[in-house]
Order: C-alpha cells, then sequence, then structure tokens
C-alpha cells in the first residue's frame, strides 16, 4: 500500500463514523434482536438492518436537493424507521419503545481497533469527527463507547450533508485549519474524493465487514488516496503516531 | 451555600471558559512576561493582560450590536493587540511573533480544580465547553492543557456571543436536550442570568482570583441560581458526581 510521501502539514484528521469507526451493522442487529426477543418479534434483523441504513442515502438526498426542509440524522432515522415497521409488520411497539429503537444509533459500537488507533493518532493530531451524524448522536455514541474526541464536527454545523463541499469547508474553518492540513478518514470513496476535492489529504481504510459476511465493499484503493490502511492501527503506523 | 434540589433532570453542564476553566490572567502575563524577556521589553505586563481582557467586551458590542461584521474572537483578540502594541509603545514584534502572541488565548492554563474536577463530573454529565472563544480556540486549548471535553461548543456555532439567548439555545439543540436538561457554569452572573432566561440550570463557581490579587469579582451569590460552588470539586461534590 502507498505510504504518504509528506505528512508534516497535516494537524487535524476528520473521521467518517458511520462504517469508519463503528461497525453499524452489528450493533444494529444485536440491539433488534434483544427488542426482538423481548417482544417475540422473530424477524430477520440483518434484512432490517440494511434497509435502514439504505434508506439513509435518499432521505439525505431529498434534503440535499430541497425537497425536504432540513432534517438532521435522528430526524431522518425515525421517518425512515416509520416506513419500516410498516414494511416489516412490526406493530408491537410503543412510541417510547420506537424512540429508543431510533436511538440505537447512537449506541453503536467501535470497530475492535477503533478506540486503541485513536488514542495513538491523538498524540500526534487533533482527532475530530466529520459525519453526517448529528452532533448530539455523536456526543452520546462516543461517551457510549469511549471514543476520545477532540471534536465533534458534524454535517449538522453546515446544514449540509457529506459530500457537499461546504461540510469539509466549514471542518477546516472551525478548526482554523487550510484544508490541506486536514486528512479526511473514511471507508466510503465518495467521501475522501469530495474532501480531496477541496484540497483536504485523504486516508481510505478498509473496512470489509461493513456490510456484513456476504457484503461487497469496494475494498480497491485508489491511487489518489494519500494512504490506505487496514484499520486504524495500520493508519497510525502509516502516520507516525 | 444553596444545595440544589433536584439535579435528576441534568443530562450536560456547558462550562464557560475564559476565567471560570482557565485563569487567562496569569497566563497571559507568564508568556508575556517571558517574551519581554526574549525580546528585552520592560513593561507593567499585567496592565498589558487586563487591557486585552478589557478590550474584549466592547468589540463583541460592536458585532453584535451589527457595527463590525461576524468576527471570532481570535481576530477580535488580533484587532485589539494591534491597538494595544501601538498604546504600550511595542515595536519589537515581528508579524510571525503577533500571530504566536496572539494564540496565547490558545495555550492558558486551567485553574488547579478544573482538570480534576471535571474527570468527575465528565462521569455522571456530558461536560461540553460554552465559550465566546472560537472552536479552534477552545480545541487547541484543550488538547494543550488535557482538558476532558465531551464537546466543544461555541458562540461561533451560532453566530452570536454570550450573552444573547440565541447562543445557548443552540448549545441545548445541537446535544438534543431540552433547555432544563443543561446547567450553565460561570464565574460571571451575566453569563448565568442569561442562561436562566432560556430556561437553563445555572452554577455559579467562585474565582476570587480571576482579576488578579487587586480584583475585586463580584462574589455574592444570588438566590436565582441553583447551585453556587468555590471550585470544581465543590461543584462535583454538590451535583453528585
Amino acid at each position: 500500500m502507498k505510504q504518504i510521501t509528506d505528512i508534516s502539514s497535516i494537524k487535524a484528521l476528520a473521521f467518517d463514523v458511520f462504517g469508519t469507526v463503528v461497525d453499524w451493522r452489528t450493533s444494529i442487529i444485536r440491539e433488534c434482536t434483544l427488542l426482538g426477543k423481548s417482544k417475540g418479534i422473530s424477524l430477520a434483523w440483518d434484512e432490517f438492518a440494511d434497509a435502514w441504513r439504505r434508506g439513509y442515502a435518499p432521505a439525505m438526498n431529498k434534503v440535499r436537493d430541497g425537497k425536504l426542509p432540513w432534517m438532521n440524522i435522528d430526524e431522518i432515522h425515525r421517518m425512515i424507521l416509520d416506513d419500516l415497521l410498516i414494511e416489516f409488520n412490526i406493530k408491537e411497539l410503543s412510541e417510547t419503545q420506537k424512540k429508543d429503537l431510533n436511538r440505537v444509533w447512537h449506541r453503536l459500537k467501535p470497530w475492535p481497533d477503533a478506540i486503541r488507533g485513536l488514542r495513538r493518532l491523538r498524540r500526534r493530531f487533533i482527532v475530530a469527527t466529520l459525519s453526517n451524524g448529528n452532533v448530539s448522536l455523536l456526543v452520546n455514541m462516543a461517551k457510549n463507547a469511549g471514543l476520545p474526541w477532540d471534536c465533534i464536527l458534524s454535517s449538522e454545523l453546515a446544514k449540509h450533508y457529506k459530500p457537499d463541499k461546504e461540510v469539509y469547508q466549514t471542518a477546516a474553518d472551525l478548526l482554523g485549519l487550510k484544508p490541506g492540513q486536514v486528512m479526511m478518514v473514511a471507508a466510503h470513496k465518495d467521501d475522501l474524493h469530495a474532501a480531496r476535492r477541496v484540497k483536504f489529504k485523504t486516508a481510505f481504510v478498509l473496512r470489509p465487514l461493513e456490510f456484513g459476511p456476504e457484503g461487497k465493499p469496494d475494498l480497491i484503493t485508489d491511487p489518489s488516496f494519500d494512504v490506505t490502511a487496514t484499520d486504524f492501527i495500520d493508519l497510525a503506523n502509516k502516520l507516525n503516531a
């Protein structure tokens, strides 16, 4: 894998979160399975989790295109959830239980290397989220999982969703840095390409299990990325942290 | 001192920073004295520090009244600094040295109880900044001093300065909380009164040395505050953290 040639200008790492830092799929399947057991609901919860996640990009696009007003991810997740409860014929949940289920996204669990890698990277760099998740979701997730962020940055602060350029520009501005001093870290190429277009540095992290054992994520690196890493430990090694 | 009757609803503590968490005056005098020694400048640096801080409220008021465009605190500090360098007849600094001096506000040192108190409070509550300082200033300060925030919130995110109500409302919204679930912690009554007007809980922390040994801060508590504490350890005790 390509080794970055010059990392001396990088002051901050901005992390995509869903899929890059946390394993949303396993976390959701686990909580839904527990909920299902307690309510006597038998369901293919992996399909439910995948459907919930699949609803997210189209909903964000509607916000981006002005077909929906600004909504944060909690609101988007709830809108999708309400549809899925009908589609999967789940009628056993009270409003309180629906609210709590929607907040499963605040309780996602990190990939096994994430906390250890972040602790190392944090010694050398500012480590910040840069997620489409809303601020409160990211704060609660960090608190719940022990993620050691220096700063919680979110698309919510730009009122634009990634990969809109405003998100990356707002993050660099708030950090008081030039775009070239910030490295976007993500498991998704569209996020990295958008960051790169506004002059961020880029690190591609491979998360082969993001979409489950049968998932087929794009793991072919791109020579335009500054670093490709197999996980956050490998990233720390490659960034000399 | 009054003990709060019900803290069970409080989920997050929002901290004023300059004067409440960090001892800006001692930090600035110390750095300026070192700079003066290295440049052969002899000056009453305590007066310089006090003048720098005194310039801050009038400048913020001009932004609030629309007489100045939105400027963050780094920019406000620099505008005041440029005036002070003339007023105090300091001609020995290069542009690089002026930039570095302006960033002394990113390197302010915490009061001796601050980190230990925050660590305890963080076990029970979300602990966030809610400062007129800009995000990058607060991130750099936390990193430099080891302040264990869960979240960096700033007036910059509301494009309003405290005590404008928008700052507190934006903070509660970003944390996904009702105002009554957030407690403002500050050494300054105007900040607490403004927070209280939008239904925040309030904690008054006494910082008798904020303005130096000769300073005369207002240390008389107000029965409208929910808690009054002598420092962050006392605050942790009173909030059962």
